[in-house]
C-alpha cells in the first residue's frame, strides 16, 4: 500500500525555525512519496483510500543519525566512565561476542524489535567488525521496515585483541566480501563504510576503505572530535594532519573525493570540539554532523556548539548514539539538544542563543532525513515516513492547542507507547 | 497491612557512595518500620504474610523534594523561555485559574494521580496561593497513598494582579485560616510554610510568616539562587542583605530561629548560583538543598554544584520541579543529576568530580527522605517506602547483575510503565 490518505493533526516543519500545525487534515500518499497537505482532498485523489486518525497526531518519521546496535544490549548500564575506559572496559568486549552468530541473531532481534516499536523510521547504524553478523543485522532491519544504512565496523588497531581486525588487508577482505554478500539483496537497507574512528584505524586501513569508496561510492559514517582524550590521541597518531577530520579528508572520506571532484556522503558524529578549520571544511564538502547530546553527557565529552552549525548552515541531525546514549528516542534527542544548548549558552558562550524546539524537530526530521534523500517533511515530493501519536492518555485540565500537544508529546516521551501507527517509504510497518 | 514480608530483589543505599544489591531477599516491615534485609526469615518474623516478588527489584520509594502542583498540566511546554519569562507568560496565568475550585480539582486530580501511578512515594509541593484549592489538593494527596507536605503559597507581590494576595495581612490570614481549617485532618498530609521566593514576597509578608512559623513550627520551603537575573532582583530588592539566603534567614526561615535557638526544617530549591557564605549558612544551618536539574537546565538556569555540597556533607534531595522539571519522574532526576555533574566537571570545574549512580540514587531516597525523618532505606528502623520493579520487558541478550539491572532501569525509565506494587510508610498503596 503506497497509495492513500491519511486524516488527523498534522505537523512537521515549515522551514528550520518554525513548525506547520494543521487541525483535521490531509496528508496524501502516492507511490510512496507525499503530494502534501490538504484542509479538503483535492478532486484527482479522492478515490484513495482514506485512514481517519481522527484526533491524534501525525508527524514525519524520526531519523536516527547514529546508534550503535550492538551496544543497544547495554544501554543505560556503566555510565559513571568516560569514552576511552568506556570504551575498553565494556564496549569492545560486549562487541567480541558477535563473532557468535547466535549471538548476534538474539541480540540484533532485540535491537530491531524496538526500532520497529519507536518513532524511528531511518536511521544510520554501527553493526560490529563481524562481516556475517553484520548480514544479520541489515537481515533483520529489512525485515523491520524501517529504512538504514548499516555499517560493518572497520578497526585494526587500539581495540581488545579479540575485536580487532588481523590486519588491514584482512578488513578490507571482508569489507569487500560484504559489500559483495548483500548486493542487491535489500530494498530498505544500504551499506555504508565505517572505519570506527581514527585511534582504531591504521593508515593502511584507512587507504584501503579509500580504495572501497571509490569502488563502490557508498557513503560513509564514522566519529569526530567527540572528546579531548580522544582528540590528543589522534593528534598523537597523526601528528602531521592540521586537524582530526584532516585524517578522514587525506583518505577522501570526509564529504569529498578532492582528485575525483565527486560527492562522498558521510555522516560524522558528535562534533563537539572540532577547531574552526574543521568546521570549515565539513561545511565546505557539506558533511552531516550527527548531533548526540545525550552521549556528550553521558560520557562527559561536553555540548557541541550547535547554534554556530547552524548558523553556517551546515547539515545537521540527531543521533541517539545508543549505547553512549542510553535511550534510542529521537523524541528524547529532541528534547536534550535543546537543554544542552541551553547549557552551552549558560556556561560557554551566551552569544550562541539555545536551539527552540522548532529547530530540533527539524534536526531530527528533515535534517537527519536529508541524508537519505527528501525525507523528514510532508510537503511535495517527500518520501512519505510517518508516526500517528495517540496523546489521549496525557490528561490535561486546560485546552491546549497542537502546537502544545506536539511539544508536550516529545518532551513526556510519546514514542514509548503513544504510537498508534508508523509508516516508512510510504509502506505502513504497522 | 502494616506487618509482612516481601521478598525479592532488594536494592538500597549502603551510604552515600555503594548500593546495597540482595538476590532473592526478604525485607521485613512491622508498624510500618523496617526490621531490616534478610537472606533468610528470622524466626521472629516467620507467622508473617509473605509476599513474592519473585525475580522483580524493590527499591525504596523515591522523594520528590520540589514540584509544584498546578503546574503539572502543563509539563512540557513553553520550554523555550527563561525563568522569568516563564512565570509572567505561562505560569502565573496558569496559577489564577485555582481560584476557581472545579478547576483544581480536575487539575490536581490528575496531578494525585499521575503521582500515585509513579515511583514517587514522598513529596514536598508547592499549591498555589489559593487557600481553598490547596485543601483540595491535600485531600487528594491523603487519598492517593503518598505521604506529602503540602504547601499554600505566599506571595503579596510581582506577579499577575490576580495572583497576588491582596496584602501581607491577607496572605497571613489565610494562612492562619489554611493551617486551622486542616490540623488534625490528615495522617500523611502535612502543611509547610510555602513563601513563593523572596521577588514575591514583601518585608511585612515575609515578617508575618516568621510569626506564623513560630507560631505552629511548622517548616518552610521555598526557592534560592535558581537564574542570575532573579538573584540580581533579590538583591536589587533587598540591598542590604549580604546574598540571597540572608533575607529568608533574616526571617528565621532558614533551617534555624537563632533567636529562640530552635530548628527550622527548610528546603530551598535550586541553590545554583549560591555564593561562598549562602552556602556556609546552608551547611550550618541544614537547610536541605532540593536539586532540580532537569528545571535548571530547561530554563537555563544553570548547573548547581553538587560535587561541593556533597564534599561539605549538606543535606540534599532531588526535585522534579515540575514544570520547570518537564518530569515527576525522580528516576529521571537521578540521570539528570549525573549528566550535569558531568557537563559542570567538564565548563565549570575539572576538580569537581561527576556524581556517581550510586550517589545521585542516595540523593533521591535517604537524601531527600531525612525531611521526612528516617526514610529511603530498608536498614532496621526507617518508615517503610518501596516500589516493586519489573524488568521482564526490557529483554536483554546478556547475563545481567543487579547493579546493571537496577542502573538501567532507571535510566530507561522503568517507572513510567514498570511498577507493580507500591507501598509508603507501611501501607501498600497498589
Amino acid at each position: 500500500m503506497k497509495d492513500f490518505i491519511l486524516k488527523g493533526n498534522i505537523c512537521y516543519s515549515k522551514n528550520k525555525k518554525e513548525i506547520n500545525t494543521l487541525e483535521n487534515s490531509y496528508v496524501i500518499c502516492v507511490d510512496g512519496k507525499s503530494k502534501g497537505v490538504f484542509s479538503e482532498i483535492p478532486d484527482e485523489y479522492k478515490k484513495l483510500t482514506l485512514i481517519d486518525y481522527e484526533d491524534k497526531l501525525i508527524i514525519p518519521g524520526m531519523v536516527d543519525m547514529h546508534i550503535h546496535a550492538p551496544q543497544f544490549a547495554f544501554r543505560g548500564m556503566c555510565m559513571d566512565l568516560e569514552l576511552m575506559d568506556w570504551l575498553n572496559q565494556y564496549t569492545f568486549p560486549e562487541e567480541e561476542k558477535y563473532e557468535d552468530l547466535v549471538y548476534a541473531e538474539k541480540a540484533y532481534s532485540i535491537f530491531a524489535e524496538a526500532l520497529k516499536n519507536g518513532a524511528t523510521t531511518r536511521a544510520v547504524i554501527f553493526a560490529t567488525r563481524h562481516r556475517y553478523a553484520t548480514e544479520v543485522l541489515m537481515d533483520l532491519m529489512e525485515k523491520s521496515g524501517l529504512i538504514t544504512y548499516v555499517g560493518k565496523v572497520n578497526m585494526d588497531r587500539e581495540a581488545t585483541e579479540a575485536l580487532e581486525e588481523d590486519s588491514a588487508l584482512m578488513s578490507a577482505y571482508n569489507t569487500f566480501g560484504w559489500i559483495n554478500d548483500i548486493n542487491g539483496k535489500y530494498k530498505n537497507t544500504k551499506p555504508i563504510l565505517t572505519p570506527r574512528f581514527i585511534p582504531c584505524c591504521t593508515d593502511q586501513l584507512m587507504e584501503e576503505l579509500r580504495q572501497i569508496q571509490m569502488t563502490y561510492g557508498i557513503p560513509v559514517q564514522s566519529h569526530l572530535s567527540e572528546s579531548p582524550g580522544e582528540i590528543d590521541f589522534v593528534q598523537f597518531l597523526r601528528p602531521d594532519n592540521l586537524f582530526y577530520g584532516d585524517v578522514y579528508d587525506e583518505y577522501d572520506m570526509f564529504g569529498k573525493n578532492d582528485e575525483e571532484n565527486t560527492e562522498v556522503k558521510t555522516v560524522m558524529a558528535h562534533c563537539v570540539w572540532s577547531t574552526e578549520e574543521e568546521v570549515e571544511l565539513m561545511r565546505e564538502n557539506g558533511v552531516f554532523i550527527a548531533h548526540c547530546p545525550a552521549s556528550n553527557m553521558n560520557l562527559s565529552s561536553g555540548i557541541a556548539p550547535i547554534r554556530k552549525y547552524i548558523e553556517k548552515n551546515m547539515k545537521i541531525g540527531l543521533g541517539s548514539d545508543v549505547a553512549g546514549g542510553h535511550s534510542d528516542s529521537i523524541f528524547r534527542a529532541i528534547t536534550d539538544a535543546i537543554q544542552v544548548s541551553k547549557m552551552y549558552w549558560r556556561y560557554v558562550d551566551m552569544e550562541s542563543k539555545p536551539i527552540t524546539f522548532a529547530e530540533a524537530f527539524y534536526m531530527a526530521t528533515i535534517g537527519g532525513g536529508e541524508f537519505f534523500g527528501k525525507v523528514g517533511s510532508f510537503d511535495e515530493g517527500f518520501e512519505f515516513d510517518a508516526i500517528v501519536l495517540d496523546d489521549e492518555n496525557l490528561v490535561h485540565p486546560q485546552e491546549l492547542n497542537l502546537e502544545e500537544r506536539l511539544e508536550r508529546a516529545v518532551y513526556l516521551g510519546l514514542d514509548l507507547n503513544g504510537i498508534k501507527a508508523k509508516y516508512a517509504g510510504g509502506q505502513k510497518m504497522w
